[in-house]
């Protein structure tokens, strides 16, 4: 049960951004930019960020969604799947692997970034601003996994919600006008 | 040294914010709202839950603006370092104490806000608004933090600086017009 009084029949992260609309703009804005907007990272290698960051944190709402948002950018159901599990042996550039390690080194702490992480991912080719969006977009999702378990948020067990909530989250991060998805089952 | 090329004179999250524009903006907004916007809880306390966070996370820049933010706030420089010290013995209301404790628990993870610590502030005369808001300032200060700490910026020791910026903070998270303090001796 949630720690405050939400929405009922928006689960997750989907009842905090209805609970309070005028921090909820701002919070989709950084992610739509970070996640959607220009760069020399796909939405999809993005979006393996976030999921990255999201099971590391063990928030299973924001692991599932963003993981089929993942799916579904790149593709298959293998590579966020992979890089969950060993992001070292996932099938993703060296590049790539590198900004991930600085991503779990991020999650923990910043304070984790080393030097020769940074440096290993240069030597792969990232770019300054490469580097820096992996660590916001690693910052930005510890806010939203803070956030959906710091109240208690319910997190849907059926796979044919986070389907929906995936399919509505590739196309972007702006409010819904149609409204969330809701669980098939709540 | 930074991490990535940073403006040399913009120390902490100064130059950060002003690398990517675009993100900051949001990043500004959201901060505004929720330290300076409307609240039952005053600016001043809101800076004290921002300041433990930052203590927390150990990210030596964001608490000392911070806690010179609650300091000229509160009209004093004893209760910020109190809270620092022990949250339960400072001098706070109750109501204080207990949403402090929710920050302290939601700064390691989410997941640690349990239900005694929320029943415990609301017996406190905490609102769901307020329980709210604590939550996700927390969560935003873990993202300041984490960006901070992440990409290494640099963190001034001369305290003159730290009142100057707090000084900026007092007024308010929009970009200032005339730009940021500069550190005296960078």
């Amino acid at each position: 049960m949630p720690h405050i009084s939400l929405p009922e029949h928006l689960p997750g992260i989907t009842g905090l951004l209805e609970y309070r609309l005028d921090t909820a703009l701002p919070i989709r804005e950084l992610t739509q930019i970070l996640l959607r907007g220009e760069s020399t990272l796909t939405p999809g290698e993005r979006e393996l960020i976030a999921t990255l960051v999201s099971a590391r944190n063990e928030t299973r709402f924001c692991t599932a969604a963003h993981t089929k948002a993942a799916d579904l950018l790149l593709g298959d159901d293998e590579t966020a799947r992979a890089v969950k599990q060993d992001y070292e042996t996932a099938p993703v550039s060296e590049k790539m692997k590198a900004l991930l390690a600085i991503a779990a080194h991020a999650q923990r702490s910043g304070k984790d970034v080393t030097p020769e992480a940074v440096e290993r991912a240069k030597r792969a080719g990232a770019t300054d601003r490469e580097i820096h969006d992996t660590v916001l977009i690693t910052a930005l999702f510890c806010l939203y996994n803070k956030y959906v378990d710091g109240l208690a948020s319910v997190t849907p067990t059926d796979p044919v919600y986070y389907q929906r909530l995936g399919e509505r989250i590739v196309q972007g991060y702006k409010r819904p006008p149609g409204g969330f998805p809701v669980p098939p089952k709540m």
